[in-house]
């Protein structure tokens, strides 16, 4: 399986990479390079007229996608059944608590040990404001909202294979900030002051090219960059006359700040889907997941793993198997909407044409692995005055170490300790529990001496070793999105696709539901033909 | 009064002219450069010996400096007496909701009359990370935390008097910040593209450099800025086929960005102290008044009016009227702590010498307004999918329209239509509560056409009419900081002062602690003495 998920690393993976780290703009900037951008105009459910009543569809999967079509067909009056092969709906949109279970194929069985209230988002874990269509369900469904902190100044950047003497040095983000605009800021004021930009600026130009660089980069009057307060203090203020006033601490060099290359762990903007405000919903994502089973729950029937397909001119048989008694089973109804991931369909025996076989083959999925860590005490608020958002490092397998952004000042907290991908994440999946963990633990007290003293217990996962998910989300090549993406939205026969796979929201939630959405269109307009 | 509130218009002004204005670097970068800061290495009370058993202690004022004092003095096991002259404690760390009641001086009163679950903090708002001496008692108190979004580059920059086409436009703080930011970066890496400064680095670095700035800038590969996914895009990715990958909007030019001035909105990190992450108690700010009140409250006299100080050899009376029943009454004590404001202080009789008289009288207070409008929706997260921040305006009087960071997603919101300071305060606080609201009203719809027909109802202060409090904060002049300050720090007799007029950290919570941890720790060594 892990050649087949590495047939097409193509550039387009780094974009989820970078979405991976996060609050940063690592690799983000790819982005929009390719003509990617994650947004979406689809802010609330088609609106569509007539009535379903008579009509049945048999719905696969009862993740965010599944659900969601099985939610806006019930209120149009379709008789829906929705197969989930778990004993849980929510699909990918899972939040690991105390008790939680995770048997990964080929692996020993985690029992979630963390503290009662304590969690990890393992899959899903932020809502960006432009996701309207997740948005669309939080405030439908009632979940409370909080924002999930996605960008920190103060938090760490580590990198150990930096050039130069900042290698392996625990900086602070607004100190990288700080001094790159600032030195580079004294740069091109200078050149403009030395007449070098007259040909290219009018002299009103220059003048409010030079105002802009002093208050951007914080120059002094000579044009000079000194530091500023923003970077942090050398002597901090405050009350009565000692300490008294404070000074900044004083500035890195701009050479070494080049050479070490830490300029790349932010960028002027953060990028789709990056930038503020993320939320999160309280309590742990998979309040969203129960938001849709409290609704469309009645409509699921659990531990039923899809067996079969069989369509033909009338009706879509589906045949499952009762993943606790054994017992076997048929659904036939007049149509089918698959929201599996391709990863399952393709492993499903079906009567599809090769053609559109082929097409659900051609795509891969991404490893990805996160581990959850809960640490004894919340060491990043109480000694280093870090609240939520990123510490950013190039560690292998690593990439992030992202700290909660909830309960606030509380005793305990469950940090994420690593959020890798493809190579790094087939690596690391191949650890047992207790070796990830401890992989994590070697790499995180490389930055945070209180690390190990701290650490509690762990909950990892690798997505591309879960039953019924085999990887974190779809990645489409150039060549597949040409090719077989337009097929597998046609759908066959009356079996339709949904899910993140068939967006342009490629591993995010409003993928799934604006799919969901686009294709139970699809079946109205033919059940009104 | 006003004409005496004015006499101090200095520099310094501006650094809380621009706290105001928060999450904005707008003139925030004047803070460093008169070697100012506001932060503090203050995290936890001073840790004391010995007891204070048997000895007492007066304490004049019931806001944060006050009930702090009596707090930490109480643990001591001093015998504690508080006045308050209002009905409550807290002082300025105010909360306005269903019912509170506020008579500015020579005004007519106010009752707040926001649906019940809504309300402004009109007083004190948010919680810099920096500011770990406030941190630490809603630790030690459990007051809930919670994100203030205090800065959201998706809101709104509105300035009337930009020069140019920008003038009175609505742009998105992301928009100027991409496009200035990318155009910059074009040009100065042009400009090393050229060899104009072979002289300036070395070709290492320039190799690095242009690294940086096409990735900081989202440059092309021949260094053009095109705009980027950051900015927002032209069409908007989604599910399916359609639209299909997105496009950035076209970037606004380089001329018109200098020309309009919109570049001073933001800077290349916050200054101190409105860095992310800034919290704000669940439920209000007088969440943390009350979690002193629930361990002091006994310890207070309230309704008690300070009307004369009397100090000597051995102790201190204090004369107080009753508010309520008019009665007087005098406590006498070995020691006075008084953490009222100067403004306040200059008012009562005191046999203070002529010289502490002088200097009590050197600071003047600031002028600032602030309005609270209750809206019948979040048309701010509805229709323009700004979650919480600050929308930032030129126009006088305003200032900052700042959006609630709560409630997400709610029916209903409080946000902040202005928050006025110096001469504008002055001029704003002289309308009634009817045309505060009305001026708010019609600068804010300039911004958010749904802003009027939303419009529920308005709770507004002016904090210089407000008696008992006369003023913001202490504004200290380079001079009466040099002259008066330190005189004051060191009290007069048995009678110390203590409030956020006597720290680096004026018109902050964290003042007011601080520099009450500092003074009842000369309190205890003289009492040890």
């Amino acid at each position: 399986m892990e050649r087949e998920l590495l047939k097409s690393v193509t550039r387009r993976d780094f974009l989820y990479r970078a979405a991976a780290v996060g609050g940063t703009g690592l690799l983000l900037n790819a982005m929009s390079a390719w003509g990617m951008g994650i947004a979406s105009t689809m802010s609330g459910p088609p609106v569509l007229s007539g009535s379903g009543k008579g009509k049945t569809v048999v719905i696969l999967g009862a993740g965010l996608a599944g659900m969601t079509a099985a939610y806006e067909l019930g209120k149009l009056g379709y008789k829906v059944q929705v197969l989930e092969a778990r004993g849980f709906a929510g699909g990918r949109c899972q939040t690991a608590r105390k008790g939680f279970e995770l048997t990964e194929l080929g692996g020993e069985t985690q029992r979630c040990a963390f503290d009662k209230g304590q969690f990890i988002n393992h899959g899903p874990w932020r809502i960006p404001l432009h996701h309207q269509s997740t948005l669309h369900y939080t405030r439908e469904f009632e979940v409370p909202l909080e924002i999930m902190v996605n960008d920190n100044d103060h938090a760490y950047v580590y990198l150990e294979n930096a050039g130069g003497p900042l290698a392996k040095k625990r900086l602070r983000a607004k100190e990288i900030k700080s001094d790159l605009r600032g030195h580079v800021d004294e740069l091109l004021a200078k050149t403009v002051q030395n007449h070098l930009l007259d040909k290219e600026l009018s002299a009103d130009d220059q003048r409010a090219l030079l105002e802009y660089l002093k208050h951007e980069g914080h120059l002094e009057e000579n044009l000079a960059y000194k530091g500023r307060t923003g970077r942090g203090f050398a002597v901090y203020p405050g009350a009565g006359l000692n300490p008294g006033p404070g000074k900044p601490s004083d500035p890195l060099g701009l050479s070494e700040l080049l050479q070490s290359g830490v300029g790349k762990v932010y960028s002027a903007v953060h990028d789709f889907p990056m930038q503020a405000t993320m939320f999160q919903p309280v309590g742990g994502m998979d309040q969203i997941a129960k938001g849709f089973e409290k609704r469309v729950g009645r409509q699921i029937r659990y531990n039923s793993a899809v067996e079969s397909i069989r369509h033909g001119e009338k009706n879509v048989t589906v045949a499952y198997k009762d993943t606790v008694t054994g017992k076997a089973g048929t659904v036939t109804a007049d149509y089918c909407l698959c929201a599996l991931p391709l990863s399952v369909l393709r492993m499903i025996d079906t009567d599809f044409s090769d053609k559109f076989k082929d097409a659900i083959k051609a795509v891969s999925y991404a490893p990805v692995g996160k581990i959850g860590l809960q640490m004894k005490r919340r060491f990043w608020e109480e000694d280093d005055h870090i609240y939520g958002g990123h510490v950013i490092t190039d560690q292998k397998g690593i990439n992030t170490i992202s700290l909660p952004s909830w309960n606030w000042q509380g005793k305990k907290g469950v940090i994420l300790g690593y959020y890798n991908y493809q190579t790094a994440a087939i690596e690391v999946s191949g650890m047992s529990p207790a070796e990830r963990a401890e992989f994590a633990i070697a790499a995180g007290e490389k930055i945070f001496p209180q690390y190990r003293e701290s650490f509690d217990s762990a909950f990892s996962v690798a997505w591309h070793r879960v039953q019924y998910n085999l990887g974190g989300w779809a990645e489409w090549t150039d060549d597949s999105r040409k090719n077989a993406y337009p097929l597998l939205l046609e759908g066959e026969g009356r079996v339709l696709l949904a899910g993140e796979h068939l967006s342009y929201l490629t591993g995010w939630q409003a993928g799934a539901i604006e799919s969901a959405w686009q294709q139970l269109a699809r079946i109205h307009e033919r059940a009104m033909a």
